[in-house]
């Protein structure tokens, strides 16, 4: 099967990788045919080539792998590549997750279908066992450390007591972080991240901004002080509930007992667990990112298609977020403490406080009218 | 399809009730048509019978799902099946693995294949990921918390600083271990899984006698407080490690580094990790036994039959297993320490000593000769 690679960093130079390699049977039936690269210097391969519309037009060519990241041109690829009848394999969660509505419904159209191992939790096998687990199951519910960049930064701050500026600056030079850092400390990439395991999860399609979304960036060496002093780990989460008619969908930092397993996720590797009527819960954990388990993600997506196996079905349907459905108890710290009089439970100090047990809807709704830069927020589960 | 079910305990009610429920489309393609039951007391539907005869000559019957347990007569009733032409799914690791090459050979003949996904890691899809994973990657090693009986007592035992009879008398009464805990205790239970794991991850299939065993009846609240005096936690780990032309594989207790997940795995979870080229460390983790669960897995067994998806592949080949080649330092205490003399490192006291670092082979050796029934034995990785 003729393979076109759109892209050729860190990911789509493993995909190569693993392909020319041919380790497996089923590997050795895959041919990367062209190579779509950014610039000359990058020609190095009789079939890499600068104009994306040789591939895209191709008849030869059969899957489209996209690993170009960004939202154009890669969108605009993989909308050409769909139209043209091709398949489609990407890795880029934050396109996928903007586009999905549109993709999806041209991928019906032409009668071909678009898959996404890579773009959400790379080397752990989080989304071929969402789809495994629901030929049998319904999923009642995820969680996950979807996001390797902050686990590393959360962690690191609170064994070496040290800064979030600090460690953010150590993240981007071990080439954990990126030099806009906001994808990953704000919580954007595990949004989409969210948004795409609630299309396989639940069969949903949503607006991502309807994702409530709440980042460390502004996480201080007093929050994870807090922690320590209660025997709690601090974990960026992102989450998803199915309550039939609605979600609730949201990423959130949560202060966990040491004793959960996700507190003990170590450096920048993911765990992303999901609760099921007759499985119940199964938790997988692994490398997030990097080019080689990425890669592999792609082509077992690719080996997918070759197998017709378990053809990824892109019929999905809008559904509502609904965060008034989850509640929980939380902990503020803000220069704004007069918002939230209403909401405390016990004030830590003056400007800290745990909220009473109420809807996520209506903490976010406070800490959005607060409009404070400073402020920090974090569910306490434990 | 239709299906026979062999036995209607814990896992086959659990298995007839995820059909009969038919949740999703996949399900409900598949029919129990028949039901072996043990004694005419057990008779309350039309589909039960006390003839295994009746189900495995039935022409109508296309696959066996066998939950009966024990060597005998679920082994026969397996090889009839198959060589009646039928697929066989069966979640009895102990029958299977003491039978492998006998009923892959069988099957082979008769173009039909074995099942075994429930059989080691009940609900953690863990055979299933390595089946996954093999169409793109080699397996370089396996290590895991196989045993949830084992783990709950290890945990209880040291949370509480009680003793292991106490443990195990709880473990009975909750109904996690069997009146006779030998399976469970003595790692034997493990050592089924880890062959089975074998058989998926390196297409091997070896004399499980030959997987060294040891156990965790004789630990002691000694053994623990040297763990919590230390920063480590206990855990029974099964393992296997590919070297080409031979393989390690073994089961023993692990001293590991209270921030090692595995250290972390609660009650009586399971926890299995994958060491692949590309995809490097994968994890899962769930519910190792339960009725729905197991019988979860029963079901995406079938489901792949129905499929005819990644068809299982019983043609593996018989390799040594050679334990010189897994080396580590080793946690003795035992009444004989005098045959220990050459081994230790450093003695903790008059009969618990730390070794040098050396084979599991050599260690192994040196256990059997002392022949010393209050010897505990551990590997401290940390």
């Amino acid at each position: 099967m003729k393979i076109g690679l759109l892209g050729y960093g860190v990911v789509g130079s493993g995909v190569g990788k693993i392909i020319d390699d041919g380790l497996t049977w089923e590997v050795r039936e895959l041919e990367v045919a062209r190579i779509l690269v950014k610039d000359e210097s990058e020609l190095k391969d009789p079939r890499m080539t600068l104009s994306a519309d040789e591939i895209l037009n191709d008849p030869e060519i059969d899957v489209i792998v996209e690993c170009m990241g960004g939202l154009e041109p890669a969108h605009t690829y993989v909308r050409k590549a769909l139209e043209n009848g091709k398949y489609v394999v990407t890795s880029n969660k934050k396109m996928l997750a903007s586009y999905c509505s549109e993709l999806f419904d041209i991928a019906r159209k032409n009668n071909v279908t678009v898959h996404y191992e890579a773009a959400c939790g790379g080397g752990i096998p989080w989304m071929a066992s969402l789809d495994r687990t629901r030929r049998v199951d319904d999923i009642i519910s995820f969680r996950g450390i979807f996001n390797g960049t902050t686990n590393y930064i959360l962690e690191r701050m609170s064994k070496e007591h040290s800064s979030f500026a600090d460690k953010l600056k150590e993240a981007q030079e071990l080439g954990y972080a990126e030099r806009d850092p906001s994808d990953d400390i704000d919580g954007y990439d595990v949004r989409s991240k969210v948004s795409l395991s609630c299309v396989k999860a639940f069969d949903t399609v949503q607006n991502t901004e309807d994702i409530t979304t709440f980042g460390i960036r502004t996480i201080s060496e007093a929050d994870l002080q807090y922690c320590e002093d209660h025997g709690l780990a601090c974990k960026l989460l992102g989450n998803g509930e199915f309550h039939h008619s609605c979600i609730s969908a949201y990423v959130i930092p949560v202060f966990l007992g040491k004793e959960d397993v996700f507190a003990n996720i170590p450096l920048n590797f993911n765990a992303i667990e999901s609760n099921s009527l007759t499985l119940g819960r199964a938790m997988f954990y692994g490398q997030g990112a990097g080019s080689l388990p990425t890669a592999h993600a792609v082509v077992q997506n690719i080996v997918d298609i070759w197998k017709n196996q378990d053809p990824e079905i892109n019929d999905k349907f809008p559904v509502s977020i609904d965060n008034s459905r989850h509640e929980g108890c939380y902990y503020i710290r803000t220069g704004k403490p007069e918002f939230f009089l209403d909401a405390a439970a016990e004030w830590i100090s003056d400007n800290t406080l745990l909220t009473k047990k109420m809807s996520l809807q209506k903490v976010a709704g406070m800490v959005e009218q607060a409009d404070d830069e400073t402020l920090f927020i974090a569910e306490v589960t434990a």
